[in-house]
């Protein structure tokens, strides 16, 4: 890459603070950030200038240790040793005794007298480590040095594993602490916009304190996401995009063992303004061009091309003005599309097989994140049946009125119902995982094949985890007579439609699909209250940013 | 998805045809697409009208055997019945005797009197069908029926395995033939745009039958592109693509392998007009917006959020007007990023044994799919070393000197001098995959780390298939104070970078990464001459649709 385009992608970047919260959040807001800021822009000038922040970057001249201590220079490709690093994950007993070469980021420092105590982190694991004036491996000078590291810093700390006498148990490492020998700050913090501590804490936690009389912090959702690059170290954050890189490997997993092959669809379309508002518009070399909301027709294509079974991870883009727990204007689509011999229900059992997989999957691998993000935000396991249920539109629609609802047997479900649907479900079933298929015709789009025994209906069908939709599917319309027919039905303008329709006029097999959105499987699966929260950087009508 | 929501996504789609091509092939072009048009828009009345386009689509009233053929009831998912389907694939001289269900497409079908040829196709496998009239399995109806399938039609056909006396050389399943007895066709193709037999064919068969004075049809780029969903059909593109998924597959086992996690960095960013020529800008609900040319400094972000090691695959858009062989206006791009203890070598060492898994799993899962391609686009196995050669910038300037290139030692190398450098390697080193590392920092974007020893050189690296870069990379400056520095010394807008410079004020892990052009890899690795080749629907400054 050219400087010059370097140049143009930094201009793409831009943090700053969009408020979207209550008067008294905004207020908070305001002044942390008014205080960071200025702190930042301090810091920012001494650090340009070349001078030090602190006084104790240094050691003292006459120490002896003078070695062992100190800010090194800039790692800078300078030379590679043979020197062995451990993680903070691995200092458990077995180490005892031995010392041991951590690089990792200073979670907490306290100075005491001629006494440190450090927590180091390293995603989500801590360590203690100790330093007690001694004059033969740590000095007063050393102590000094390191009570003065600021949080979040990151050091590389040589020290000795031992067992301390009661575990630790603010630390992850509860058996072990480290006794610190050589201590060197690679790249001091600069005052952060807010404490990682307070915004890994669990409501409950801070609940229990205020009964107890103690005020602890917190940290808005907004201030998290103004900093996410700081919010995403906590370690509910850390976990829970672990969980997300696991989703996505097991969807994989999955459909590639069933011959499924990967593709990767264009997201810039030819498209004029018509397109309507949810779509994101843009000049495409002096034509008018738009962004994908769906892999949809490209996945069609594929089908019709003879690619068999297709699957593509990509951004889906919806310019929709929906500020809600669970819509986003980016996220990530997790799509599959494939021939069929005779019926949907193929594309069923490939996609039960799939998320019996994942869940299971994600409850053998991912056991540690899935406890790290229940200390913040507890959850109950997902309960899924090894054969997922399978329920007929009709049936939900009757288990809802016989539950005392007032449905629409022919219209779609909200929110609401799609909730209390699968409260009745999970009751009768035991399972907060089910499709409902067989909905009605009339609430699903133009390409969803009808059914052939009554044209009320129609072969497709929605997945649910915990009551919420996260999936979508159906046998798609793979005659362009039956195709045109349907859009002309729906008052759809064909001609707008036409070079989709040609696309199946060479010869198309029976094909069915679906999609999943990804960030709405990892926020369910956690019982989380938020999408923002399984997005590493959202986007929703309000932010853009960072 | 709603109704509404399909209605916006198919004025997304626009298939017109744009024209790139010289006169004659433009004329040649025009004219196809013409009868192409005439005939669809007669065969979509007919089909419209509910008329049938040939008489011979259903059964003969008297035929004994018409259960036996004519077209079926669209297949709508009516029921799941317990037949069994085979593959063309899987047709073998152990199938002998053996009757067998395949759905297929028709890729060649000739009736000649009382007998009728097809030959069927799934993806990149062909088979012989034969029907002979014996008024026992096969009526003159049957063959009537089955002489007056379209090419490309998809049918249901039922036949026993036979032996024939003589290999059929013009299909990939030599030892068997299938002698039908029962034929259905499900999906009838219009009259094609192009024959997918003429699209497959090589040009150094095309040069041979003209040596011996016979005329064989070609397709050109842009007429294939117009109709890409007929175009990769082919045997060739049938095998490019599964080699693409293989890459994908590929490039994510090595990194899981080793701890990396994946993440989706959004595509959606804030950013003003002043972005330059080569960022596509849009409205975001009412502020100005840009999509993301690269996910660097998310990617970045993630490192100083202590996720560790990353990778993403992801579309990277490019609104640059380069109408080359290798440049795209929206590409996949394979990214990395991870923290290092000490030098960017510890990347060099993850990409070398990456491309290294890369290029073993591709020789050894994609065989037939790399002959497949080879057979239309004959190409030399890429030659590569189990421990990848790392060439110095310098060293490689003094190589091209030696050789008699006149070379600013501190200066970039174009296109030429890569090719050059790259044949230079290939004879000494005998290899066709290397490393050029320590570049001259002037020609390396800001962000990127000074070597300690010289800063006339930075931490930097690119990689090369057959003489053309796919893989620039690079130790980045994580210390705020130097990134500042730098990007004034560079005369950028600080200013316009300073969230991005903060990101690294809290505490920033020295770290390095790389980013590598998907299509790029699998067209070098192909020796494949152009990357619309390899994708799937490729969008340049020219093309959008389909």
């Amino acid at each position: 890459m050219s400087s010059e385009q370097a140049a143009e992608e930094m201009q793409q970047l831009n943090t700053s603070s969009e408020s979207l919260e209550a008067q008294r959040e905004a207020r908070k807001q305001a002044k942390a950030a008014e205080k960071a800021a200025k702190e930042a822009a301090k810091a920012a000038r001494a650090a340009q200038r070349g001078q030090k922040q602190s006084s104790a970057l240094e050691p003292e001249a006459d120490d002896p240790l003078a070695a062992h201590y100190g800010d090194p220079e800039l790692v800078q490709s300078q030379a590679q040793t043979e020197r062995v690093w451990t993680d903070v994950a691995d200092l458990t007993p077995k180490l005892d005794g031995q010392t041991v070469l951590v690089r990792a980021r200073v979670h907490t420092v306290r100075g005491k007298g001629k006494s440190a105590f450090l927590v180091l982190r390293q995603a989500t694991a801590t360590v203690q480590a100790v330093l007690f004036v001694d004059d033969v491996t740590v000095s007063k000078g050393m102590v000094k040095y390191a009570s003065a590291i600021p949080r979040e810093s990151i050091v590389d700390l040589e020290g000795r594993v031992v067992l301390p006498q009661a575990p630790i148990e603010a630390c992850s490492q509860t058996q072990v602490e480290l006794k610190v020998t050589a201590l060197h700050a690679i790249s001091r913090a600069a005052p952060l916009p807010f404490e990682v501590t307070d915004a890994s804490r669990s409501a409950e936690a801070v609940r229990k304190a205020a009964e107890a009389g103690e005020l602890l912090g917190t940290v808005g959702q907004d201030v998290r996401l103004d900093n996410r690059f700081v919010d995403l170290r906590t370690p509910a954050n850390q976990a829970i995009f672990r969980v997300q890189s696991a989703v996505c490997q097991l969807f994989r997993e999955s459909l590639q063992a069933r011959d499924f092959i990967e593709i990767h669809t264009p997201k810039l379309l030819s498209g004029a303004s018509e397109g309507g508002a949810s779509v994101f518009q843009f000049d495409y070399m002096g034509r008018p061009g738009c962004l994908a909301q769906s892999p949809q027709f490209y996945k069609q294509m594929a089908i019709c091309s003879d690619m068999g079974r297709v699957f593509e991870i990509g951004p889906v883009f919806r310019a929709e003005n929906s500020y809600t727990h669970r819509h986003l204007c980016e996220f990530t689509g997790l799509d599959m599309e494939m021939t069929i011999k005779e019926s949907y229900h193929e594309v069923l059992d490939v996609l039960d097989a799939l998320f019996v997989h994942m869940f299971t999957g994600l409850n053998e691998r991912c056991a540690r994140e899935l406890a790290v993000i229940s200390e913040q935000y507890p959850f109950e396991p997902l309960k899924f049946l090894p054969k997922s249920l399978r329920l007929t539109f009709a049936e939900g629609i009757e288990m809802l009125q016989a539950a005392g609802y007032d449905v629409d047997p022919l219209g779609d479900l909200n929110t609401e119902l799609e909730r209390a649907l699968g409260k009745l479900v999970k009751e009768k079933y035991n399972t907060e995982f089910y499709i409902l298929h067989r909905y009605p015709l009339g609430i699903r789009p133009f390409y969803t094949m009808p059914c052939k025994d009554d044209n009320r209906y129609s072969c497709s069908f929605d997945i649910f985890i915990r009551g919420e939709e996260i999936i979508s599917g159906a046998q798609r319309i793979h005659d362009p007579a039956l195709l045109a027919q349907r859009a002309q039905e729906l008052g759809l303008p064909v001609d707008s439609i036409q070079s989709y329709i040609d696309s199946f006029k060479y010869g198309a097999p029976p094909h069915g699909g679906a999609g999943v959105g990804m960030e709405r499987v990892v926020m369910l699966f956690c019982g989380l209250d938020n999408i923002r929260k399984t997005s590493m950087f959202p986007r929703d009508p309000k932010r853009l940013t960072p």
